[in-house]
């Protein structure tokens, strides 16, 4: 049975939203999968949370970190926060993953803070899934655990980000791309160009070179690998064209009588159109390289955002990534 | 009158393409705006190329530089390419915008080379127009011209910026912003933090601070100043999102009756969506800080995407701006 446990505060809209899109996991998974929401009582009762036992269970606990909290050795002081205390059942081995979508950078400290990184590795990356047009998934990293990654670093993403496509997505061989400003060696600052030779020089990775930015979404490669500054900055972008290109669509639509009876007889493969290219389809990421599963969304989730990441939350614990990920890292050798 | 000359050999489908792309342009065009294509004869005539006296000229050049040359000390040795050849012509004002699909690293460095920087201003920047939520345009800078910046050279690109806003699109007063991985002062790599401090210390630029990814689209900022490596992947990856999300959507319609009937009677509406989300409407970019007005776009440029960035040159070449730029920059005070 897999645990996971929620912060029920982080979000911009929490508990409300976390609450609901817990409801929404809790319907659809039947499994015997159970949530733990660490959350003020009040605050969760007044969400309309209710404890459907043994599937959700809450763990009071009043304090929690504001989403603009700056980074301060006070995140380590108050054990008593909500992050605190889902990380801390997560160290005790009482549950499988750690959830939040709270303030990302104070969660991911606290992870690397309290689980430690894994042998050998030596700063932990943001793994998302992107959709791409082979109607399948893109595993893209990192997307802001570390936004000046050295050479080293950008190395062992490409090979967890390898890893992570074979053991959760059941990828064979999976192709790994670095992107970049152009296709040749040459290209990019220096740190690409250092990146590209050593990447080039592993017999074991299927490294299939540069890929440029129009090429992120096709599939082109498996496993695309970028610095945490871009990572974040182009999930960001990719999110809210989606959403400006939906925004102007429905515009377009609503300037004539046409366009309002089309849509109305197209509604339901435009509303699949929706569907396919919404963010929240995808929502939520993976932090590679600490000690335990830890995913987080960003701090404007919706709840079938939520409800996504709960999804992938179950299907990092239910494979073996994890540990074949600190076994695997356990025989790198340092450089 | 406006002379502009352009690169018959630049691009992925040169010259084809870019004779259709001109056509495009001096058919929708009506002023006595000239354009010299630089090209070997027998291929603009293969092509399809006819002299439309006196609004078309050709002038024969041979040889041209590969899409996929690599920058050499031959780039200025050979002073017989497409490429040289209306680089000297802009320096000897015998045209008035330079203009290429070309390999943009060889274009970019025969301009800086032959045309030199202007006073006080140490590095070039690629600016482009991106649409936004608020049926305007916002102003994207840097998009490749230098993948590795410092702090300086981005506080110039946002002074550029600025003025380009103000002089070319009338906007008074822009805001500008800073795209950055948060909201708050203190995000970003080391580069952006320091250089938040700056923008925010000039009294005279309207810094609205950081500008997340999902806001480039919004119209947040009339102005959004990143570094060449970024910028040029985000570019990229809003281009390849487009097409992709089209490409979904036409999937999607196909898949049912309804589908196709709803998407036949709000065709103009969807049309009207797809024209504005295309990335070919805003082809096109401008080279910032050198002396003389030299624009260029991408090699999978459309014949659209060619139209585009003639009337972007003209556009530019009729506004003060480059005039107005080497008299402000000049006043600069380096640091």
């Amino acid at each position: 049975m897999i645990k996971i446990a929620i912060d029920g505060m982080g979000g911009d809209h929490a508990p409300d939203i976390v609450i609901k899109g817990i409801e929404m996991f809790l319907e659809k998974d039947t499994s015997d999968t159970e949530i733990i929401c660490v959350c003020p009582e009040e605050e969760f009762r007044s969400a309309g949370g209710k404890e459907f036992l043994p599937r959700l269970k809450l763990v009071q606990c009043d304090k929690y970190i504001p989403m603009d909290f700056k980074l301060s050795l006070s995140l380590f002081r108050d054990k008593d926060t909500t992050m605190y205390r889902i990380i801390e059942m997560l160290k005790n081995h009482e549950i499988d993953v750690a959830y939040s979508a709270g303030n990302t950078a104070a969660f991911v400290s606290l992870a690397v803070g309290t689980l430690k990184m894994m042998t050998n590795i030596d700063r932990p990356a943001i793994c998302v899934h992107l959709p791409n047009l082979k109607d399948s998934v893109t595993v893209f990293l990192d997307v802001g655990a570390n936004v000046s990654p050295k050479v080293l670093n950008l190395y062992q993403y490409a090979l967890m980000g390898d890893l992570y496509a074979k053991n959760v997505l059941d990828i064979k061989n999976p192709s790994v791309g670095l992107l970049n400003i152009g296709e040749e060696p040459g290209k990019g600052d220096e740190l690409r160009q250092k990146l590209f030779q050593r990447l080039n020089q592993d017999t074991e990775l299927n490294f299939v070179g540069n890929i440029e930015g129009h090429e992120l979404f096709t599939g082109k490669a498996d496993v695309v690998i970028t610095d945490g500054f871009s990572g974040n900055i182009i999930l960001k972008v990719s999110e809210g064209l989606g959403r400006s290109f939906k925004s102007i669509m429905l515009k377009e639509i609503k300037r004539s009588v046409s366009g309002k009876i089309g849509f109305f007889i197209a509604r339901n493969a435009l509303m699949e159109y929706a569907r396919k290219t919404d963010y929240a389809e995808y929502g939520g990421g993976v932090l590679l390289g600490t000690n335990g599963v830890v995913t987080v969304s960003h701090g404007r989730s919706s709840p079938r955002a939520i409800y996504h990441a709960l999804v992938l939350s179950k299907r990092i614990a239910e494979s073996s990534f994890f540990e074949q990920l600190r076994e695997y890292s356990g025989k790198w050798v340092q450089q």
